[in-house]
């Protein structure tokens, strides 16, 4: 059957589309995974390319032709093979790949060692033109306790969970896991999804002798981010859902200025 | 013009349709205040009717149509006018209207008495075949204060932000702020959009000395509401956004049993 | 290390709690599929017990606990241990698991036979008190096309995707899959992630030979199910994206009339 | 009262902040309207300043005390001076205010002329260093027809509900409402919340006759807005929630390169 095909139509509106592509797309993926190699996960998924002024339309189902021959593992490694395969068969200068993710770890409580795991939402963003682009987003839940409120109180303090969203550009491999860590370590407490009593003493007390304001959250983190050789690019924001009011404290630096 | 109407056309199938109608429509209404005796605010609509067996379809424009008419004021005696012209405008048996939206009423600060809005989502749900049913929605955050974090813990207690849903039918007019005031007394703190730093110390104070399981605030909630001569049904739901895991924890009690 | 379990103590309020327990936790699963016996994916999880009202509290970490155990496989089978051993170590007399997650099916294009995975959102519900309660619900993505834009346009006609809902309960095994085969032969047309061009024509002339107002998919879905001997109760509920406004058109088929 | 203010208590990690406050906070707000001159909405805000590195902490209090003073009225005008006390009140330099509300305009039907309000989602972002800065967003749903599907099918073609967001940067005033129409212009049909029986065939026979690829609409409003003297940056993306796949198409352009 001789159909047809639009998309190769030339335009004459002198218009070059930045992306154009698929959106929101839902399939399952294999990530890298620092302690058992490989997790399965479910992603959201967008794929772009840009398309130069004369061409009328992309072939939206070629992507999803390339995402399926590449779901079985995807790796930092393997996002440069798939966005150059876009690029071929699409005939594009730039393309662009997006994984929304939950990431699982499994954690041990700090007293009890009762492990469980832990959910990391995660997103990598990549691109390719000349130069193949690479950005790790992992948001980080933590427990903060306000300082101003620890400080005039007779008891007690306000505290809440926060949501740490750090995403960052490297020269060499960073792991989802020490991100997670790092963060950790830049709030009044790590938390848990599963703690027993003892634990949730430790915790308790833990984020007591820990007050952070928002801002000490970011600020620790980029004290931390910034010695990290490999690191050429962060943003860390924190939003604290605060106990006392119904809307959050947020707070976020980038480095350099430039970026994102 | 002379168009065909297929939705009046006869159907075979033998299946009476419970709900037909509008969703997700967002519109703006006004809506009865306490204080100053009518708010603007913003609502999500859904207006269904039942369609009986020989009816192909319903009149979808009409359902808009008969909104557009009353949107200047929505309150609880003008519910059942529109339901009541749903049901006529539409050859239906019952009809069925639903409002989802942000209420906003003027909190003063406990010490400082400073003055802010704070938000409630609220949802009303009304119906009328022979009769009229009407079941109102409102979500209160609160902060709730662990009594067992509190207990083990040498200093400090996590405490959250929680959310409470509290759903009423009731045989005389129950207004939106009373079941606000109401559910503030079963948390260990009210939430405000504005504190100075004397209310923080106030608040912090408070809720330290009022700790709440999620259990405590729908038993202390169930009590308040079975006291209540005007309410006839109810439903309390607490969850807590946890400070020390990502999931939360929940609570709910309906009495009597049946109903919603 | 003895520590005070104050969830034991006694409470006088006289109110007992009908859900209490862990809500919104993310978890990874492994659900029965049809073609590849298992299948890894994310889900939402709640779980609840009851509460008598001479306890004060129920024990949190229990519940998670009981997870960790289980998610190596979530079988309709094994829920059922699951809510009894969630009875037995919470002492309630009625416990429910409720499971959101996406389920992925490799479906092949109608004419290309080109297959790719698509995405259906799906839920169980399942509570043990006596007697075992099992509820399964499918988000069925489908093209709905408008008999009456058809009848009344010289050309075309709005289309738009909906999504049929049905939830039901069995007294012998559905699969997900049959529940999404059944609504797909209830639509204009089945929605596909791949679709070479010659697919595209084929389900373009399907949905336009097709047309179904959100009453007809609601209507013969509830034909096929009221046939179905293993289908003890259902709901199903279509929702159409109008492609010509901003809200949705909604039709809803509960039978027998009491349930869920 | 004397209490200690941490928050201006020096801090020695030189992390200068590039935004801190209050986020996601839902505020009653009142915007201007070209036909109505002011629409009563409701807004989810966010106030962020930046914070030097020898500063602790902001004061989040303050954010709310302004928008409190300002929320009778918010207009374009009005931003730079909210800015400006934000600068003031909070010792910054820089000031970031963010408003996202849905915004009514009514609509007459094409043929009918029936009249009802239609939604559309904006978004107001300005910020005050030295220079003043604001960019406006509009989300503009329409309807788009395949001209794939149309070109190779014999009757029909899939269409769906699309979303334009157009973002800008202007010189001189531009209405939301001018916005709304530039965009309206460039997709098979406008959509509308109430349509008569004529109006529907109407838009049917429209979206026919004007098929566009998503590539298609950003172009045609491109075209448009480069034209516009008084638009100095734009952005405009579309989503089409594709009738046949339960994912997205999408195109975006931004001119010039730089931006956002």
């Amino acid at each position: 059957m001789s159909m047809p095909d639009l998309q190769k139509s030339p335009d004459a509106r002198r218009v070059a589309i930045d992306k154009v592509g698929v959106k929101g797309l839902r399939y399952p993926v294999v990530v890298q995974d620092r302690q058992r190699q490989w997790q399965h996960t479910v992603a959201r998924v967008n794929m772009y390319v840009d398309l130069p002024e004369h061409f009328k339309g992309t072939h939206m189902s070629r992507f999803i032709e390339i995402l399926n021959r590449y779901h079985g593992a995807v790796s930092v490694d393997r996002l440069e093979e798939v966005l150059a395969e876009m690029k071929s068969r699409l005939e594009s200068g730039r393309a662009h790949l997006e994984l929304d993710f939950p990431y699982f770890v499994e954690k041990a409580a700090p007293v009890s060692g009762a492990r469980a795991l832990m959910e990391y939402q995660c997103r990598m963003a990549a691109s390719l033109a000349d130069d193949f682009d690479f950005v790790l987003e992992v948001n980080v839940p933590v427990t903060s306790l306000c300082p101003c409120s620890r400080e005039i109180s007779e008891a007690g303090a306000h505290n809440q969970r926060s949501n740490v969203c750090v995403t960052v550009r490297y020269r060499e491999h960073v792991w989802i896991e020490e991100l997670i860590e790092l963060v950790e370590q830049c709030a009044s407490a790590p938390v848990y999804a599963l703690l027993k009593r003892e634990d949730e003493k430790a915790v308790t007390e833990q984020a007591y002798a820990n007050p952070m304001f928002v801002e000490d959250i970011v600020r620790e983190a980029t004290v931390r981010l910034r010695a990290d050789q490999r690191v050429t690019w962060f943003q860390v924001e924190c939003e604290n859902f605060e106990s006392i009011h119904n809307h959050s404290a947020y707070a976020q630096v980038c480095w350099p200025d430039a970026g994102a």
